[in-house]
């Protein structure tokens, strides 16, 4: 892609504003127009260093047909143990990209601890704490282990996961699986941090009778539960499938409460388990998260492709990885993100941006699909505006729009869809991303609710690596 | 209310564009202009007899207050000869101002017919018609029965029906109750005319297990369902809650079957009741309208209030009632919806506009609230510019803005709330409708679903019959 397609690139972010352009029109009014910036701030030599990264354009196109093909569906509930690969018995996942224990941040040590003490390794939070810090456990990430977790993201050997396919053919990269933990709710939950004991009682009863009963249910319905369609209609339905997951959790229980009664043969189990999913409004998050990875990690390793396939943070670092780069992490610190907090709770308390959520926002929903979501607003901060602004923003740092998952408010646009890190560095625009807010100290749990932009300095160290494996 | 204030209750339109203005502001574009027109076409005659209705101002300011804090609840179900006042053993209630046997449309006929099937008082479609014909049975409007009905409307005495109840405050017109039958799915139904040995199985079932089923959940549910907090946020989630109804159906769903687990003691019964409502996106306009009638009646008989308190059609003609003028129906012929129609199906099929469902209109949301609801104009046709058209000309001829029922999109401004004939003869601005569409014979049932204007003769006709009362 040369320089000038690029620019064209930023000009599509017009077609974004479609909606508002025709409402004009309608009311006599001027057309729309976009404020128009230099490629790369106008400096010769990264023109160069972009032009020389056209042979990318090909490798794209193909990476975002099997982005596009991919078709996730929810098909079975089992232990982590037992099917998130290469999961050792002392092994715990963490979200974002690998990090020691001595780096980690305070709810990811705090949810490490948890899941030290759920596991029954140690008797309290200073021996798990002890424990954790002795190298006898290995930290590794999920992303590693075809696994992703929202916040804290950890998983441990007991904890039950949902098992997600990509149902798409085979020479579209189809048959991959991605895992997830199921969602506990909000507030004083393991993957902020916290480990109290009622956080732990109910992650038992998590294991012992929830996932139990979801697994008969899903084995119960012909072809299982296609996450694909649900991120579509909740799409339409004022979610934007990271921060806003209502329309979503509630589409599942109404599609899957009818097999779980058929399949469960207690009413008190059905009653409880049916209770646990209209209490709990995010319990789509943890079914979206690996369906966006299952979707992404088709595009991994693909040659010369310049689009990124995981944004995650840890808590302490931001990490990318782009599909024609392989494994590699391009990391900088995370940031804090801004939002509303719970009563008693300010800025000051929050932890630097954590979890493997970004998933959603890599797959360009999200933050990416403000625009679907104006309600997010009241959640997040911010105005309708502003909802729209990030979502046409994102037009101009992606390589596709979706053709599945689209926007309603914008004509039925689709969402952006494939960050590319050319584009990015061109244009200086930054992936926005909305996020759950972590307290900092361990144990607290979550404390709010905001959005950020990444940081450009991972973007710009894969560019730097992609323009040296061009150009060798 | 003067001539020139109409005028501004004209201007507020622009208010509604709020957010356009806003985005465009941000991108240094000129702000939105909204077309004027000279009130009443610019009639002298017209903009004095406007004026005699000043008085109306305080009136519609009382009565709206009642609108505002109405708190419809679902409460229970039962068996309609039971629950609805007045209804006789040889009644059957119909949608729309009184009618007639031998003036009604072909859908209508049929519902009746069906009706008279499933009450076994007719072994055939014939036997029943003739009976119908014979003057035997009463055909009465279901609004005159602290009733609605979707369509046709039908509610015969053995149908169950689900309560709805307004736990206002006394002062505020609090306690009243309305009726409405359970909603049967989309297509060969009886509300759409058809009575085919399907269609009265169904409705069989809906009456030996569904109505006990839900009875008891209800029952077991410490206060209802609260009808209203449901609309509200289903606006939230892109419903218009009249012909988009799939994330209120989705909520309800997922709060009353935990109840429904803990009271039926059956888990077959538990995994149909579910399913039902799994497979029917429409379950929840049942319930929405018998809550919009039971917060409008609250206008009723406010002395000198020129809102209107009910828009209905019976499929021959379109009636309209005014909080002012008591029980009085001013109608005209009802007009022919425009739309998409299912396959093998045409405009000329379709039978001219019909049910009560207009009830969600004057509550101030369907098409009125088509700004909340983008994904609709997939099902009745047009664009998602039309949509905001739709919502922000309803601002002109309403005197509020609900607080409860907001538009997330349009910064959350309340919906278009309370229809005052004096701005409808003011501005030209016809009621926008969103309805499904019936096919014209009996028989048949539903072929498609679309948008209209009520018609501006029953908005004349009560025009001049307040002029009449106000200056008498």
């Amino acid at each position: 892609m040369s320089a000038k397609k690029l620019l064209e690139g930023v000009r599509v972010a017009n077609v974004g504003v479609a909606l508002f352009a025709e409402s004009l029109a309608a009311q006599n009014a001027p057309v729309v127009q976009v404020d128009w910036r230099p490629p790369a701030g106008g400096d010769p030599k990264m023109i160069e260093r972009l032009d020389s990264l056209a042979a990318c354009d090909a490798a794209n196109d193909a990476a975002i047909e099997r982005l596009q093909a991919a078709k996730p569906v929810w098909v079975d509930v089992g232990v982590a143990i037992e099917e998130v690969p290469g999961m050792g018995e002392r092994t715990l996942l963490h979200a974002g990209p690998p990090i020691t224990w001595e780096r980690m941040s305070g709810p990811l040590k705090g949810a490490m601890i948890g899941a030290a003490l759920l596991e029954g390794w140690a008797q309290d939070a200073e021996a798990a704490e002890k424990l954790c810090a002795s190298g006898e456990i290995s930290f590794e990430p999920c992303h590693h282990h075809a696994a992703v977790g929202p916040m804290a993201g950890v998983v441990s050997p007991s904890m039950p996961v949902s098992i997600i396919e990509n149902r798409a053919p085979d020479e579209l990269g189809g048959g991959g699986r991605a895992c997830c933990t199921l969602n506990e709710g909000l507030g004083k939950v393991l993957r902020y941090g916290a480990y109290s004991e009622d956080v732990l009682a109910r992650l038992r009863w998590m294991a012992e009778e929830l996932a139990p009963a979801l697994r008969a249910a899903l084995r119960a319905m012909p072809d299982g539960l296609d996450i694909k369609n649900v991120i579509a209609r909740a799409l339409q339905m004022g979610d934007e499938a990271h921060n806003r997951n209502v329309a979503a959790t509630s589409t599942v229980a109404r599609t899957l409460i009818p097999y779980l009664a058929e399949a469960v043969n207690d009413t008190k189990v059905i009653s409880r388990v049916a209770e646990f999913l209209a209490g709990n409004d995010h319990f789509f998050l943890n079914l979206a998260m690996p369906a966006a990875k299952a979707s992404l990690d088709t595009m991994a390793g693909v040659k010369g492709c310049s689009l990124v396939y995981t944004m995650s943070r840890n808590g302490t670092d931001f990490g990318v990885r782009v599909a024609g780069l392989g494994d590699a992490w391009f990391t900088a610190p995370a940031k804090n993100p801004v939002g509303l907090f719970f009563p008693g709770y300010s800025q000051e308390d929050a932890n630097p941006d954590i979890g493997d959520s970004a998933i959603m926002e890599t797959l360009g929903v999200g933050g990416f699909a403000m625009a679907a979501a104006p309600a997010i607003v009241e959640f997040v901060g911010g105005s309708t505006a502003e909802a729209f602004q990030a979502t046409n923003e994102m037009y101009g740092i992606t390589w596709a729009r979706s053709r599945d998952y689209t926007l309603p408010i914008l004509d039925f646009a689709g969402v952006p869809m494939g960050v590319d890190v050319r584009k990015v560095i061109e244009t200086g625009i930054h992936p926005v991303i909305n996020t759950g807010i972590a307290h900092r100290e361990p144990g607290v749990g979550q404390i709010g609710a905001g959005v950020l932009r990444a940081p450009e300095a991972p973007f710009q160290k894969a560019f730097e690596a992609l323009v040296e494996k061009m150009s060798g």
